[in-house]
């Protein structure tokens, strides 16, 4: 059928130039007799593919040569591991902002691996509705936040200086959808598969002199310095994954860089939540000084409007609406590649839903 | 360029006609209006093809519904910790035979997560050019074997009853390549990028009665009971590899199953063993009472020829023929996707090349 608009929270819709290349190219990678995904690791083609997807994400924002990106497996629950072990045992607490599902199992995970954590903030109390202010130790082993949470649509605005503690995020479900100082963090890590590519890989972004603190007596899957040394390819890596996160980073390029994406992103929540607060109808969940740009959240006046509102929404080609089962009412996730025709569309819609059930 | 033949030992080649399925259905998958790789893991369609995944693993080589497969990231290198910390830490040491590079990394890893550990035989001495015999402890935690060794062409010709001992495989290297009896193993595990699809994606079949074993105290990413209960879905899988190992398995299927499979793997190994042993040019690595089905190692009579035979080969469009940096010589991976006619095409040119420089 025709290509719908896909409002999934992730995997999620990636933009349709970067699917076809990986069609085309799917059979005989670039004249090479086998495919992308038949290609060993080792191979000179896929070390040169490696090699080009580390710059490129660090040159789009700007991360200078004391920053390494590493490709992993496993996620930001694997992350939630890794950060801990690998950095959470020198030094004091690791402190925790907790703003949202997610960040909450960062933090536990950390803490049932023995790690000392202490949670310097969380806006638990009022559903995840807004990013609280917080204050971090001096002496904390880091500082850990999750600069978007997509089951409530909230996002940091501005990232703490926080000097000579490292600041670490998780951006999986907004990497690189704004222009950020790289020089602010130490680590950052994403699953690719909201912002940034297929489902599969992770991409870690860490300064390099935090690989001194690593310890060898953690699984080795989890230990940064051993990948840093094998620029990622320690054992064999989700390989389509990082062709296709290369792909993407290409893309953002070929879109202006992160600026152009940002104006475009800030566009379109700007219509998405322009709706919302001209509408009695639907109410937003997050406050409006930590609404995202990625994942809009939304209740209708009952859950079976709201139902109504996701089933009538399929049959208009807008897909991925239902928000997640631990908030309920409905999400719209407009990543980077979600284009500002599919909010256009959803917004009218919502206009035409609230005529008919207002 | 045409489709060459492949002989990399992994990534690996894939059944062509998957490849062009994946192709066919990249843009729009069966309908939906979007890529397989942009749908949400939560979402019917995902759901219903891991649940079409899990069974067809088990049902190809017979599995009862006492086991489950997982779909898991990180490789090989993952599951040896995985291994160690989810069933090694209960009864006595956890008995490992030493057959390779990937067997000592296992039982590295596992002393280095100390868990206590026992090297119960090994082929070192003879550059692991056999699977030696071996004796476990009653009271082993698990027998740890790697069923297949890449690097040196060897194989498990059979499999050990060890009694109320959990046996555990690392098949990597030649998952259901040859028929097996599932009842005699507590855990099977592969990264799929050999024999079975894309990379990046890792399966666990493991009888389920030793996921009571499983203890909370280790990173999340490496419980097998926590990604068990959530039937591979606790955080987002790489939805790509196991779509892509769906379709591997399917066409094991459509070939008649394992024993079709395994009969088209032993003429091929045959008419590779055949030209070697009647050759005095070439001389393989493995003896003959281990030799591999999947990977078959020899060399010639110097470097130099060797080096000439990879880069004549390629020319033939035969590549990936370089051996193992750790062992040097030749090395052909013809896993199951390895066309007969492949094979033929690289024997003819042994022959070839055996009368020009021989």
């Amino acid at each position: 059928m025709a290509r719908i608009f896909n409002f999934s929270a992730g995997p999620a819709t990636l933009p349709f130039s970067v699917i076809q290349q990986i069609q085309e190219e799917m059979a005989d990678y670039r004249g090479e007799g086998m495919s992308l995904i038949e290609m060993s690791h080792r191979s000179k083609t896929f070390d040169a593919l490696t090699v080009e997807a580390e710059a490129r994400i660090r040159r789009l924002m700007g991360f200078s040569d004391d920053y390494q990106t590493l490709f992993l497996q496993g996620g930001a629950t694997g992350q939630f591991a890794a950060v801990a072990l690998n950095l959470g045992r020198s030094g004091g607490t690791a402190d925790y902002v907790d703003t949202g599902s997610w960040s909450a199992k960062a933090i536990k995970e950390a803490d049932k691996l023995n790690v000392p954590v202490r949670t310097i903030a969380s806006s638990k109390e009022t559903t995840y509705n807004h990013i609280p202010k917080f204050e971090w130790a001096d002496d904390a082993s880091y500082l850990h936040i999750t600069s978007n949470n997509t089951i409530y649509g909230t996002q940091f605005q501005d990232f703490p200086d926080t000097g000579n503690v490292p600041l670490v995020a998780d951006m999986s479900s907004d990497f690189y959808c704004k222009r950020f100082d790289p020089n602010k963090f130490a680590l950052v890590y994403a699953g690719a598969q909201k912002n940034a590519g297929p489902s599969g890989v992770t991409m870690v972004i860490i300064r390099k002199d935090l690989l001194e603190r690593c310890k060898d007596d953690i699984p080795t899957i989890l230990n940064y310095k051993i990948y840093a040394e094998k620029n990622s390819l320690y054992n064999t890596p989700n390989t389509f994954g990082i062709y296709g996160v290369n792909l993407v980073m290409k893309w953002i390029e070929d879109q202006g860089g992160v600026d152009a994406v940002e104006k475009n992103n800030r566009d379109k929540a700007g219509i998405l939540y322009d709706k919302l607060d001209s509408s009695d109808f639907f109410t937003p969940h997050a406050t409006e000084d930590s609404r995202s740009l990625m994942n809009v959240t939304w209740r209708l006046p009952n859950e079976d409007l709201e139902k109504a509102f996701i089933a009538e929404a399929l049959k208009h080609d807008l897909s991925g609406l239902k928000g997640h089962r631990s908030v309920g009412g409905i999400r719209a996730s407009i990543y980077n590649a979600m284009p500002k025709e599919g909010v256009e569309a959803l917004v009218d819609f919502m206009g035409e839903f609230e005529r008919k059930n207002g």
